[in-house]
């Protein structure tokens, strides 16, 4: 299983930010990559800076979506399975979506985006409805992987529940970078360990891909810090982007030696799930 | 709040560990710790590297436990926090339990480890049943601690639960080194990354103590690997012992500021419980 981040900056327009990620993905390809991670919402700018309700027209139903289309026919044609990250809209909700689609270029479903924050510079709450699909995974053609969006990446939970359907790689597209109330306070490092962790307890590899460059909003810029990397099953960093540049990584992982690893440790073996109880607020566990 | 872990080698004698105990709770206390973490079974050698049922006799009643007394005098004059990691008989069940012991030396409760590991030179299912007191958390003199036991140490769900009723701080005593299948194999850093994620996700600090030294079993030899830590709320080690030596960390962490930053961050008023069932075992999703 070859595991693939891709790192950019992002411009105003949907045609620029394809055509760069079709690039990336091709340069992914002609490295052995299978699996290969874009950005979250990388046909343009990082639009939930500010809350302007023109931007709620930047959502498209999945089904026909033209960048979904796309890299369906890239993904058929370079055979790589590509999660695709759009703006969603369904009826009359909008989500902050994922499309899968396998080697083959099939859609074999989406992910909507399960934790939406909301702060200054990351008003997302405004534009996403917190997801209504639940953790999945999907058994591609390399293997079975699981895929959480940005804010997912955050929560130990969403992890534990996609390797407990059986991923054997999770992958996180992201837009993270400054924080508009402190410009100089740096989540980097506390963005990668918690991700670190989520693949050493779960004995999976752990890609993330992030954006880079400095975006306006109206009244509040953020710059995306990038740093984008691959874990592996014990958490170590194998393959990481700095702040600032364009980046293709690649790893590769042995399923079998994986497979192996995790039964071997015991802890999925050891897990008490009549004690997890309090994590899904039955038993009155979480409050106080 | 002042946390402090202490490192050190055992020998085989109760008197002889309590003593070492003694004098390095007692230099964390002069450099002003107010919570002290010994390592797991402290009284003695890591007994579960063979199954030898004249162990069981190691087992002990927490009520009137001389080692737990012993700390309760130990606590009261120095006005400190211990957790007491000991193997308790419970009348027909044994479990490897922590002892909760507040500054002024009262017991403020027992925690029995969940999890339960097992494998070569670790076969702690002969020895323990799994705990059934579920996790918990103590309003101590200097604040709101969690304490895991080792093998616990693995499982978000565990840290999760502790954070969830409060937890400002959350500590691992722990003896864990050389695996006997592969003594060349070393999970000291995987073993630090996925405790520095607990600290990251839930945005306390992390404490973990654990033994170094040799210690041959009948058939069976373990290293032990120190590496004892501190992990800050966003899962940077602060402090860090090396793996052959007696030590004793300290750092200072402030609460209210802690709490400010678990607030401003938003992870705990996004989280989705209700998409967290499958990791109870309930709608299925522990399986496949």
């Amino acid at each position: 299983m070859i595991l693939s981040a891709i790192q950019m900056a992002m411009a105003e327009d949907v045609a620029t930010n394809v055509a760069t990620a079709e690039r990336l993905v091709r340069e992914a390809a002609n490295q052995g990559a299978q699996v290969v991670l874009i950005p979250e919402l990388f046909e343009g700018h990082y639009f939930c800076k500010d809350q302007t309700a023109e931007d709620l027209k930047r959502a498209i139903p999945i089904d026909g979506h033209p960048t979904v289309e796309h890299f369906r026919s890239v993904a058929r044609e370079l055979g790589v399975v590509l999660p695709i990250s759009v703006y969603e809209r369904a009826n009359n909700a909008l989500f902050n979506t994922v499309a899968l689609i396998d080697a083959d270029g099939t859609v074999m479903g989406v992910y909507r985006k399960s934790h939406i924050p909301d702060g200054p510079g990351y008003t997302e709450k405004y534009y996403f409805s917190p997801g209504d699909t639940g953790f999945r995974v999907w058994n591609t053609k390399y293997g079975t992987i699981g895929v959480g969006i940005c804010w997912d990446q955050w929560f130990p939970e969403a992890a534990r529940a996609m390797a407990l359907q059986g991923a054997e790689a999770i992958l996180y597209p992201t837009a993270i970078g400054t924080e508009p109330p402190n410009p100089k306070w740096d989540s980097s490092g506390h963005w990668q360990r918690v991700m670190q962790g989520h693949a050493g307890a779960n004995l999976v590899p752990v890609v993330a891909a992030n954006r880079i460059g400095r975006e306006e909003g109206r009244a509040t810029e953020i710059t995306f810090y990038g740093s984008s990397f691959i874990a592996d099953p014990t958490g170590a960093k194998v393959a990481e982007a700095n702040r600032t540049e364009e980046a293709v990584l690649v790893a590769k992982f042995d399923r079998e030696e994986m497979r192996q690893m995790r039964l071997s440790w015991g802890l999925f073996r050891d897990r008490r799930p009549e004690l997890y109880r309090s994590l899904t607020g039955l038993d009155g566990g979480a409050c106080c």
